[in-house]
């Protein structure tokens, strides 16, 4: 607790998250498009969701997903892959793509005056993909390696063994696929898995900063028009049963890498906020319990951390750390203490800093043109819609102690998944 | 090359990048201060850079210094530990410390109107710490795990070999010191080298953001007044000499992790620029020889890049990769021909994308307050003065091929030094 308290708490009043200025709308082509007007702002940040990602592969080509994202910027009809990507400097556009469980994303960050450019260069990518047969081996290739290096990096692979263990042997497959899965993508394999799963019906695109959203949308409609068919799809919930369950895996490490799940709420869930309030307490930057009373205090652990995810319509509470050998046992006993503890012994001082921090960190992600379009393309993924930034901090503020131990006793803290890698089993 | 050019290149002006409103002096008690005033901005970003690191460590006590950084917050004359980060929190201003070689920096970021708090806290941290007994018992035992963590990521260990073969035994110790020495580490030497290295002279504050140069001036002079010695100290170039060599640790690792250094330009060099072009051309984004060459077309890594990095009046460039033990050989060889190609096969095309986007990186860099107050505070350790950024991107503009070529040819490519890190050595 401090010692004085000469230093005022920050105003009650917020003004800096202001109502924002969206544009929403189902175009006629078959696309979601929303945008965050941010008239004042110097760069635009573009994010194009389509709804398909390595949940969508195959059972037999795990890894597909991943391979069409890294092999869409190789070639299109009109620029090889060094054409293209010479296109995106010329307009001094950032761009980068990514494969999640449930879509498939592209980020592009540009200067307002070159969206329109920025605009048909992505479209051109997204939907006039050749697929060269070099560019697709030369990915399965690297898929591969990346298989070795994730071997080689224990912190991901707790995740992603981890993950298996939690969503199942299909939604929870490594997006990055398997040896033997890698092994049967062909060129053919690609181009069909795209065109099945690129359609204007699966794709969102949200867009922050300064654009004449009527514009934007004229240009996108015309863009993605006769993009696959344009009937909404890729929104149904996450498809998996949480089972509790073990692993571990050997391996010859110097540390012990443990990770813990168990269900939490969805973000549509009206406890998803006290949720967030309890994962700030846990984990929230320096003055987290775990970090102050079990790695500070203790030493007990090197590495500490407790977060969240959001699969559509559902979430998953995650608990991890890395420590010896010999305190592992004991770490995972203090992790589920510290969790339980979350419902026993709570202050309305604790709950409050991870409010107003909770707040803060927000207040400061806004000036991000990109986390701005992040979170809109969040919005659409969840809820079908933009969700103004005071609603998530209204409710942020109305949580209190009492919902918060309230709601980690309904915890099913007894069921809960574990992985663990390294020398001994837990 | 691009199949079409209807796309306009960047306009020539650079409206964006407008003349900083720098403020800089160097104040009665010692204390070095710059102030980048950018009124619109609704956050503050704050450096504090202690002109003292990892180099300064006694032999026999390598990690000190580090162990000084994360124990200067777990208490001071008038908070404990929690009632420190309790009184951060409370004005919801983000913060966190890093030791490099040569200083020592704590970053924070807050909201205009918590600027003195900021600094009064701040500065209670950085010139009334207690370092108590538990706290620093459990820093070193923090230490020692890291070790252990290194050994577990063969990213960050090909790294820490390199740089101790570029650096020599002194200068390129690793930050996070060694089993023995931390092992030698009591509170007593803790608060006899803050004693020793925290000085009111060896202190350089940059400041981002809406503030009132002369008010904050005048409020830090009087924060920091009577910090140890006032006279500028840790203002000396780099002390370590280069010499090629070569190294291998053999680990039961799946891939084989390549780390080439070579000397390059200082900050001051009237060829940094040029070296930044090089390596824009190398290793820049998407369209990086690097990246396009070796790991799209050939599939020969699985990660690739150049960068360089300068310590106070040197400079070093820095080739990694990391890929299977069997491609390892042909890595090295592959690098190093890239290097030497630059010097050949240079187009001026090539030259152009890599200045614009640098200038691309640059401008959106700019929309970051932290980036702002980070640059400046790098100018002050690298010039002792701040820099206009239309000053570094003027010398972008005027690199061409030939200057390029010119410069690679100069390089020292017979003289490396190789660090490698897996089953197989070179």
């Amino acid at each position: 607790m401090p010692k004085e308290t000469a230093i005022p708490a920050p105003a009650a009043a917020q003004p800096l998250i202001v109502e924002a200025d969206f544009f929403h709308q189902n175009l006629p082509s078959g696309v979601e498009l929303a945008v965050d007007r941010l008239p004042e702002r110097n760069t635009v940040a573009l994010a194009f969701r389509m709804l398909s990602g390595a949940a969508d592969d195959p059972m037999e080509l795990g890894g597909l997903a991943a391979i069409v994202e890294r092999t869409l910027s190789k070639g299109t009809k009109r620029h090889d892959g060094r054409g293209l990507a010479d296109a995106f400097d010329a307009i001094g556009a950032a761009w980068s793509t990514t494969t999640g469980r449930q879509s498939t994303v592209m980020r592009v960050l540009c200067l307002p005056e070159f969206v329109p450019q920025a605009l048909e260069l992505s479209a051109e990518m997204l939907t006039q993909p050749t697929f060269p047969d070099d560019a697709c081996r030369v990915a399965v290739e690297l898929a591969q390696q990346e298989l070795k290096n994730l071997e080689d990096s224990p912190d991901s692979l707790v995740r992603v063994l981890s993950q298996k263990l939690t969503y199942g042997d299909l939604f929870g497959r490594y997006v990055g696929g398997e040896a033997e899965t890698l092994a049967r993508i062909t060129p053919d394999k690609v181009r069909d898995h795209w065109k099945r799963m690129f359609t204007a019906g699966r794709l969102q695109i949200s867009i922050a900063g300064a654009v004449d959203a009527e514009a934007v949308a004229a240009l996108v409609d015309r863009l993605f028009n006769g993009l696959g068919r344009r009937e909404p799809a890729g929104r149904q919930p996450a498809d998996f049963e949480f089972r509790p369950a073990r692993s571990h895996r050997h391996k010859d490490l110097e540390q012990e890498y443990i990770a813990i799940t168990l269900p939490g709420a969805s973000r549509s869930d009206p406890d998803f906020a006290v949720e967030q309030v309890a994962l700030g307490v846990l984990s929230g930057g320096m003055s987290g319990r775990l970090f102050t009373e079990v790695r500070e205090k203790l030493g007990l652990v090197y590495w500490v951390g407790a977060w969240h995810e959001q699969p559509r319509g559902r979430g998953i509470i995650n608990l991890g750390a890395s420590t010896t050998p010999e305190r592992s046992h004991k770490t995972y006993q203090t992790l589920m203490r510290e969790l339980r503890r979350l419902s026993e012994d709570l202050t309305e001082a604790e709950v409050a800093r991870a409010r107003d921090q909770h707040i803060a960190h927000k207040e400061t992600e806004d000036d991000l043109t990109r986390a701005r379009a992040g979170n809109l393309s969040d919005d659409l993924f969840h809820f079908s819609r933009p969700i103004q930034p005071q609603v998530e901090l209204d409710a942020i503020r109305a949580v209190d102690a009492a919902r918060v131990e309230a709601y980690v006793r309904k915890l099913p803290r007894d069921r809960v998944c574990v992985a663990t890698l390294g020398k001994r089993e837990l």
